[in-house]
């Protein structure tokens, strides 16, 4: 699958679109998911550029899970959900919406099915909320 | 979570249950899922013995990326669904039934949905075809 570096992944990477973020290093970035399917729902993005999975390197790839793993922490230490999905999706088949490779990190609570994905857009202000108890635990130094 | 010696997947990776690898390193192994959510779904194990990711090292889930990346383009290569899911479920509510970290490796199809997970048993000729064609793809130098 072609790259294109006008996705509105690429463009905030690049901090042409606005993002709500909460982690960054020299290889990846987190950020709330604007259209959370869950209270607390994390994207994590590789900054390489590569649509899928299968285009990524795995250096890149290794980076991504590390610090979904780190997120992943934080948001259980800051929400405290009974559940965890670490997802990645390729391809409109699995439901990815944006071809930048990102992995989703979501709460899971018990049956409360996900809401659809990119179906509703969330109050910014609360995600803000969300996004300092998250980062609160991320800049802990047990959680580094 | 404290980690179950004596778990499924435990049990597998010491040789004192079956499983249809079909791939192995220092740090990770893939195999069948036997009770598959579609055709060619894998699962990538680490080795390092952990319940949930939140207890998994970093290094340990690395590796398991690494992995299912690989597994990924394998069966991708071998089946071709429009669709792959990466997925990593933490406890019950998330969906976990094993309580040893893994990754899910699944194809996704327009308009199929997953069939419930650990609901049936696959047929094991059935699976044991399918794990030499995506083995197949695993050993060619260009997936390496």
């Amino acid at each position: 699958m072609p790259y294109d570096q006008q996705n509105p992944f690429a463009r905030i990477l690049r901090d042409e679109l606005p993002s709500i973020r909460i982690y960054e290093d020299e290889h990846t970035v987190a950020m709330m998911d604007i259209m959370p399917q869950a209270e607390g729902h994390v994207l994590v993005l590789p900054k390489e550029p590569a649509a899928e999975l299968f285009e990524l390197s795995e250096d890149a790839a290794a980076a991504a899970i590390r610090t979904a793993r780190k997120v992943a922490i934080a948001v259980k230490a800051a929400l405290n959900p009974p559940g965890m999905m670490i997802a990645q999706l390729n391809g409109a088949a699995s439901g990815q919406t944006v071809p930048h490779v990102h992995f989703h990190v979501i709460p899971r609570h018990d049956g409360i099915p996900l809401k659809i994905h990119a179906a509703e857009r969330a109050d910014l202000d609360e995600l803000r909320v969300l996004a300092r108890r998250i980062k609160a635990e991320l800049d802990k130094p047990a959680s580094a």
